[in-house]
């Protein structure tokens, strides 16, 4: 008996069912939506995923990066466009060729969910869980589409249903006895999705390869490249205040807003008023639990066990990592899930509690320090280091280009010497007359 | 229109429905269990409560701070019993006469039902809320007798429903709306209840004014006196390991383990094996979350909104509490419940994160401290400072007697108070030829 069962068809389900079928087991994928390569499902929510090492690590071991990499725009750093009007462009490393790439959350997902069924794998679309049954072993399902409820035995459930998981409702109403953590953190602020569509002669209306801010303090505005010449457009933004979200709702406001804060990126937005009306203001939170399984029986995997914010550009790259994990515990445990299950997530958890913490971390620097002197100078720093000593990694490095260091290590590291670099850059005033060697040396001790 | 619907009768909303009908409001309270006068629901899950200055003074308030105090039994200190046989008293106070009181939580809950009822309240039992209709500001219940569901319309509801409240999961259900956060954090270790009888001549079988305490390092024993002479015991214990909560489900071991551990206590409890097979090992969960309001519609109060561990003895105290803090938001926004909720909530949240972070504290302190030298000589110092400068308050007095000082200035003050003496009690071995006046200067600046 080698069957699995997986909740959820979205980036993680599909990876993990990939690998899974690749192994020998024999999978089937239960999808609460219907198909998505027949049916639009997206509706102005569709925020661009920025695939990085550890997320292609993962894809290249189902053997399916090449292809994947061939529809994505690579971005060589953060191109910064300043409230007083300049430009700005900071490198994400000082390695050659270092980059992360702009890809579509839906292409990326149907490229998934081709292989997954080229492979011999079976998604069933339109099937609703609506909960299980430990005792029995059983999961039982609504046919959305026949409006039919029923039930299956399976050897073992993972439930890759994203940040609303019904495999995690289902341990919430069982909380007191499997004494069941579990926290959801709202932020302040939320996003509204825009667009810049490409030049009438189809080129990118911005420099095509990176990722573009506008930083302003108490919010921002970031663009991130199609392949099809477009950008999409992100404003992270209070919900409150005066000029928050809620306040902008009426359109002649937020475009008066905009043409005060962001002038340049508004005059590539000619559907904006539309945009703004039709996409939903969304909110963005941190989910945080434990245990991740529960007796053997079912598993959470990805976003189901913790959705993070996505201001490090890691949380599609986090949940395909776990897949990575997950097969180390599989190999060394075969056949027994309950101890795969236990040693995939106590070797797990501290690196998804690390990369949440840096994610909301990030949110305040991408907010407010990249326009800030002393940062600008310690990242110029970092990627003078990179250059001269490619065996150095900064903390965005270490989480972005080094797969080999977990997330909870990188935090720790990249903490530590994001410390002792604003220190040290108090102390200096520009990148001359450096000795690199005694930097390099401060900063591998810690 | 002045009618509030409050949704449970349990401690915090039978004294927050007397208060609000002293104020010439009308309250309809609906419960989901039987009545308590009627029907014996404890189960063994009875933990006795410690009734201290706060919850004291709501009482008061409410004018029924008298006769509950001659049902209670006054406790002045810890009565330590030492893993190696010793005994040892640590008074909460070093003003004569400060103690705290315990009480049966029953015996509280039916004395405020009373009240309510006396007073013109109304409580509607067997009455199971099902959810809330916020556009329609509207509540659903289910008469658990008749089986029969209906809806009821109402100004405001406040949900005293405790730490499962499912006023709160209405809000969970809309989580993205509201940007409702929360958490629920278990501990490793749970409880379960035992029971000392009284002596065959009626007396107590240990000192019946002091909260007794059996601390060995990773678990400890409580008990707590009842007026009739018994006291119920409590085991914090861990769930998991060789010796756990789950291993000594078999009797015979747990005997062995308290012949072992607790051998005096043991000697005390002729019904031990029977109440260790019939009462249930329970969890032990901090709850938080925010907000607590709804557009002015619904507000969570008590452990609905904020569930903390026993190990402080203020999980009643602050629910009471919150009554006092709610009525000041009433008598300032009278009748705009939007404002009144907004205020308090805004008032009182930081507070009752300080206590549940103080009772997190308290387990550890309660469990390894308690024993440790450089801790007792800090006690007695303490006591001591207290004895000669009444103004003086520990951490501990703060938070139980003084409250005048809100639980996060407690928190605030009392950890700086307890860092000092710590240090301080390094440097000295004890307390003779101590310049008193120069410490309690020293401590009054933190």
């Amino acid at each position: 008996m080698n069957k699995i069962t997986i909740i959820g068809a979205g980036l993680s389900g599909t990876l993990l069912a990939i690998m899974l079928q690749q192994k020998g087991y024999t999978v089937e994928v239960y999808e609460r939506r219907p198909d998505m390569r027949q049916v639009n499902i997206t509706a102005g929510r569709s925020i661009n995923l920025a695939l990085s090492e550890r997320g292609l690590r993962a894809l290249q071991k189902a053997g399916i990066g090449t292809p994947i990499l061939q529809e994505a725009v690579p971005m060589y750093g953060r191109h910064i466009h300043l409230a007083e009007g300049g430009e700005q462009f900071q490198p994400y490393s000082g390695r050659k060729d270092e980059c992360i790439y702009s890809i579509s959350r839906g292409g990326l997902n149907i490229a998934l969910m081709n292989k997954l069924e080229a492979i011999g794998g079976c998604i069933h679309f339109n099937q609703k869980c609506m909960g299980m049954d430990y005792q029995e072993q059983a999961v039982t399902f609504q046919d959305t589409k026949k409006n039919k409820t029923y039930t299956i035995s399976t050897e073992a459930v993972i439930g890759t249903d994203g940040a609303s998981s019904a495999i995690r409702k289902q341990m919430m109403q069982q909380a007191p006895r499997l004494r069941f953590s579990f926290s959801q953190t709202y932020l302040g602020h939320g996003y509204k999705e825009l667009h810049i569509p490409p030049k009438t002669n189809g080129g990118f209306a911005l420099d095509k390869n990176a990722l573009h801010i506008w930083p302003r303090g108490g919010f921002m505005l970031i663009a991130l490249p199609n392949k099809d010449g477009s950008f999409t457009v992100t404003l992270f933004h209070p919900f409150e205040g005066e000029e928050g979200l809620h306040a902008l709702e009426d359109t002649g406001k937020a475009k008066t807003f905009f043409e005060r804060e962001f002038p340049d990126a508004l005059a590539l937005m000619p559907t904006f008023e539309q945009d703004w009306v039709n996409n939903p203001n969304s909110s963005l939170a941190t989910i945080k639990c434990y245990p991740w399984q529960v007796e053997g029986k079912s598993l959470l995997l990805g976003d189901a066990a913790h959705a993070i914010v996505p201001f490090y550009g890691q949380g599609m790259n986090c949940s395909f990592e776990d897949c990575l994990v997950f097969l180390e515990s599989l190999d060394k445990y075969k056949g027994n899930w309950e101890a795969i299950f236990e040693d995939y997530q106590q070797n797990r958890k501290k690196d998804t509690d690390a990369i949440a913490d840096l994610a909301e971390e990030n949110f305040y620097e991408m907010r407010d320090q990249v326009a800030n002197p002393t940062f600008i100078l310690k990242r110029k720093l970092e990627t003078l280091l990179e250059q001269k000593y490619p065996e150095y990694y900064s903390k965005y490095s270490l989480v972005t280009f080094n797969p080999n260091i977990p997330y909870s290590e990188a935090m720790r590291k990249g903490r530590a010497q994001d410390q002792w670099l604003l220190e040290y850059c108090e102390t200096i005033e520009n990148t001359e007359n450096i000795d690199w060697s005694y930097l390099l040396k401060q900063l591998q001790i810690l």
